[in-house]
């Protein structure tokens, strides 16, 4: 820790401690939130009861998740209802009747269908959002469903967290949560709750944990129950393992993306270095407020709507688009160097940031292996009607340069917007809305718009304040 | 043979036979300049016997090379003279008594020391070029000396080559010749007068030989002795092996530069799909002769003088410094899409085609691995001084972006010659003589130059026509 800070040891621990009491003493549920939660869970439960009272298939009920674990934090309080069925139900069955049961059950409640890796409802009763879904009640090992090892995963967490570790994993989620860490839904792409629970059990203390991230090296395994080396094997190209003591052959970390880990890893050793109780409440990673001119002017942004559908498919597709745009705005010649997205309630937006919003005048075109007699002859006459000359490359494949019949970014995305999907992979999901009411905005133009979500890609593009 | 012909079987077989009959009654030595030749060596080898009668330790003296293959063309003669030493010779000896020893014998003659793998002396009589090479007179594996295969290689070829093998050698060195392709080199990097007699004897005729070479794939192993796989394993990433059969662990082709290769396949298939006598007299890859504006504009050359060295070193240098440049360049945010060079009589000329001579406004930087704790923190201090923000990357590199200082690449480019060798790699032997001549020249006005060397480089850069 001393390679990190320049307090003294001594007041280094001193602050340390009373910050991360102070922030310890917030995040510990009141005896009166804990029993409008449980009352709130009664109510389910009752619920629950009459709704299997009349069904041929019963379900047993099960409470799980963070509330279960007891490591939830009083502002953010998800509780999840495992129904478990035999596995003699036939997947059909199981699908539908569950969720209808479900449905039944949290009548009262608004209850709305919901998918993440397996379908389950969603329904909110107070300050509490109540997840139930079905699974396979099946030993470790068994799963016939992707959420079958939910019910393990609170058996596990029951038998091994102790008082102390519920305190730090609170600490670490509240961390999380502050820097934009937390939740491994696709549009935060961070770490789940259950993932904090392990890193707290694998480390004892948020303190430790910190100490340990910032010093992580890249293929980082962390595991509760071994077999480091089997699973540096088994996700040979992941940055961070963190196995699932449930299911060893999960990586946990798997849907954290490599900004958000990097992220981390930086956050762990600015704490370090200097420790404050802000960490806890505000993000240290700022972005920046007002962009120098030459961000401002290589700016390009594409906005459009989108009918509302579950956020996980809407982020996938939105990511996708933007990914296949990105990668043929490089085709066409032009260098981006980062993009960002945004949505909310029917408006999409993606940024992008190019080295030169004005397209080089000459385009290049590579052909293929010299070894491949037919392709070569056949690019050879196509080239032909759009350049003058050719030449052979040093990786054996033939060139040409012809003059590009773009002049900038804006040219190129209004090309492509007339067939996105075939085009550029545009998601086909976005693609009709966007269509008809996209809109490209380039450098000053795209920072004068007022719209939310226009401004929040735009003030993600260029990046994090020094300092 | 169809595949690539229009023509009907018959009239291809007949023009073929025509062409081919024309060009080795062409390539055919006559009964005087083969009498020429035999004079000439008459009088080397008495000057080597004169010189020698006085001599502590006497090499043999052995003719070696394309004369004493028979597989000489009439226009273009050399003769090799190989001086053997017994290997009890020292190697310091050997290589300062053996060069004195040659520049005796042939002081008639104005001798030049010349080094390509190994030194050895040139001289030039009537139309004849003498190199006299020590060598050590070893067994075959033996070799002590890079020189020491090739008297093995006259052997060998004494044994192998029929009469008609040598005709077939004649017109497959008149194809290579005359596109540009003989000689390895470093300033054509093509294929030896050797490798044309490997090859020949592979494929036993030229015809035979274009058909093959035309559907060549990647990793072609051309070997006469067998041990195609043991040779695929040793030379992994070569697009050809042409196996010495004197030194199976020698690739013939490993001088050849992959454009040369490339060239040579596409000229193979255009022989055979319409075969003409002009393929062994004119060049078929004709450069552009008047580039289209877009080309013109995107031009850049530069221009320097430097003092009298061997061809192998400067075109070394040359390589070396347009490689450098190239990657400075792109570094510094151009995309360079091919460099040329030239050189001749103390002026050289380095041809570069870029999408734009423009710099974008926005550079970017990429920093450290965010594993590497200090190295990251290091980057953060020195990129907080030139930018504003920073992002991780989703290589898990911190990334910057900072505003451009230089313009354009005439710019950079003087930027660089401050200091070439420091900041581009320029070669150390030019760089003197370049920094106090060098000149940039862009777009028009560097096509308006005169000299030969400038318009050689920028007659490469643009490619090859079409058709």
């Amino acid at each position: 820790m001393r390679r990190y800070s320049h307090l003294s040891a001594e007041v280094t621990a001193l602050s340390l401690e009373a910050i991360l009491k102070r922030v310890a003493g917030e995040v510990t549920p009141s005896a009166s939130r804990r029993r409008a939660v449980s009352s709130v869970l009664e109510r389910v439960i009752a619920g629950f009861e009459r709704a299997t009272a009349t069904v041929k298939v019963k379900p047993s009920i099960r409470v799980g998740g963070s509330f279960a674990h007891d490591t939830w934090l009083p502002t953010d309080t998800d509780v999840d209802v495992f129904m478990l069925y035999p596995k003699e139900v036939e997947r059909e069955e199981f699908e539908r009747s569950g969720l209808e049961l479900a449905e039944r059950a949290l009548a009262d409640h608004s209850p709305v269908r919901r998918y993440a890796e397996h379908p389950y409802i969603e329904a909110r009763l107070d300050q509490v959002i109540v997840n139930a879904v079905p699974c396979y009640d099946v030993p470790r090992g068994g799963w016939l469903s992707a959420a079958d090892r939910s019910p393990h995963h609170t058996s596990y967490m029951q038998a091994k967290l102790t008082e102390g570790h519920k305190a730090q994993v609170r600490i670490l989620k509240q961390f999380m949560r502050a820097q934009g860490l937390y939740g491994a839904e696709i549009k935060v792409r961070g770490f789940s709750g259950y993932a904090c629970e392990v890193l707290t059990l694998k480390y004892g203390t948020f303190l430790s944990f910190v100490t340990e991230a910032a010093r992580w090296s890249r293929g980082q395994v962390v595991s509760l129950e071994g077999g480091e080396e089997r699973a540096s094997l088994l996700f040979r190209d992941a940055p961070l393992i963190i196995l699932d003591p449930v299911d060893t052959t999960r990586n946990l970390a798997s849907a954290v993306s490599p900004e958000k880990l990097g992220e981390l890893i930086f956050l762990s050793r600015s704490f370090l270095a200097s420790p404050s109780y802000s960490f806890f409440r505000e993000r240290k990673l700022k972005p920046l407020d007002s962009p120098p001119r030459h961000i401002v002017d290589n700016t390009l942004l594409l906005r459009f709507d989108y009918r509302d559908k579950s956020e996980d498919i809407l982020w996938g597709e939105l990511w996708k688009t933007a990914e296949g745009l990105a990668k043929h705005l490089e085709k066409d010649g032009l260098h981006v160097l980062r993009y960002t997205i945004s949505a909310r309630e029917g408006r999409a937006a993606v940024a992008f940031l190019i080295s030169s919003l004005d397209l080089p005048e000459v385009l290049y075109r590579r052909g293929p292996d010299i070894f491949m007699a037919e392709a070569v002859s056949n690019f050879m006459a196509s080239a032909a009607r759009c350049s003058d000359s050719w030449w052979m490359g040093d990786d054996l494949r033939v060139r040409t340069v012809a003059r590009a019949d773009a002049h900038t970014a804006v040219d190129l995305i209004t090309k492509y917007m007339k067939n996105p999907v075939g085009t550029v992979g545009f998601a086909r999901g976005l693609a009709d809305d966007a269509i008809s009411t996209y809109d490209v905005l380039a450098g000053p133009r795209a920072y004068s718009s007022r719209r939310a979500t226009d401004r929040e890609a735009l003030g993600q593009l260029a990046g994090y304040r020094f300092g």
